[in-house]
């Protein structure tokens, strides 16, 4: 059966409320307001950033595995006051946006392809950082939606070990 | 005359739904899912994959160039196949998208931007691939769109000999 | 107050009005048509390009920096017939964006990512050539959008001294 015009244009509404959340969240990052970025996230949240090599095999461990809105906040904060990290500039580019209808819970699944370009003050030009995929599930809360989960899975074998910024 | 809110949303709504496509296509492609990105293409279509400099040329021919799904399912699997074909990751990114109403016979002229960057396993960083753009020729096929004519026209001067993988 | 369907489907309008308009304009600048670029800016318009670090530190002055359609004219133009230009190509990609509800006057701030991909003919890989964000306000001429400011902020620290063609 074919979908309703009326259900088109709610998904429709639901991918662009789901890619301004992405810009924002993006922003958030870029500009360095970590504490604008926990706010993405629901009080029970998890984060996690794993290697495609390592998702592919099942392994449940991550770079960086937080759950819990408090872990995601210290996990942030203590990345930014070591002392490896170096001034850099951050850029999302995020595209290939997909969603699903919310399930009989609420939860939406979605997935965005992410590349994150750095700028390093020691170095004038841009180089890709990172590249990969978010795979979310994404809830309503008070009427704005919230990170359930994200998995951040990146294509690059390795990171370099300054991985000092979320993504 | 300025066009009413309904074909506006019309245009909107098709927009969308070539931006999913793209997302389906490209996840088909990464996850290297060939036989599943051979259904993105109408029975009897055209796929090339041509240099900027041979198209502004006006030259036919592409480094790839394949008339009807049986001829691009075979492509895909000998690309595949090759003894060449070294173990690597691809991840595209479009963006840019744009499309035209449909014409009379429900054809629909649309472009777009893509970045394909890429992971070598003897290489732990990303590299870009290939950058270009796609020239395409939809059509509704029992409800969904397929590629009628797909043009990936590339930026880069040379691509290395291991185009493995479709773009 | 939670905003009404009518309201929501507003500002999707819009969003993928300016989505369009970024596209063309891209395609315009991709394809050297320069004459076609000064169309997307209105009469009085304000184009400037600077670095983030300038911008941040408050610094008014642009790397380029055109007030009126004409000078942005001149300035391409006098970039295109430089000595300076070797021949490439130069591809945007454009993402991460969003706009805010038209304001009082019919101004609309807007703001996205983008990445300029260059291939030199004396390089045959596509390089990071620069990446940054666009911060904008459209106005709305004879039902069109237009450009009356953009400022195109980019993070690299140094961009080539050859910043021929505008981005």
């Amino acid at each position: 059966m074919e979908p309703s015009r009326a259900a088109l244009i709610d998904q429709l509404l639901l991918h662009h409320e789901i890619e301004r959340f992405h810009a924002e969240y993006a922003a958030a990052l870029d500009e360095q307001r970590l504490e604008d970025w926990t706010e993405f996230f629901a009080e029970a949240a998890m984060y996690v950033i794993l290697s495609k090599e390592t998702a592919d095999r099942g392994h449940p461990v991550g770079r960086i595995d937080c759950e819990g809105r408090g872990r995601i906040r210290d996990r942030a904060f203590a990345l930014k006051k070591t002392a490896m990290f170096a001034p850099r500039y951050n850029r999302h580019m995020i595209s290939n946006i997909s969603c699903d209808p919310p399930d009989q819970n609420g939860s939406i699944r979605a997935r965005a392809n992410y590349i994150v370009l750095q700028v390093l003050f020691d170095n004038p030009v841009a180089t890709l950082h990172q590249v990969g995929t978010y795979q979310d599930r994404f809830v309503r809360i008070d009427g704005r939606l919230k990170l359930a989960e994200r998995r951040c899975i990146y294509d690059n074998l390795l990171v370099d070990n300054a991985l000092c910024l979320p993504i």
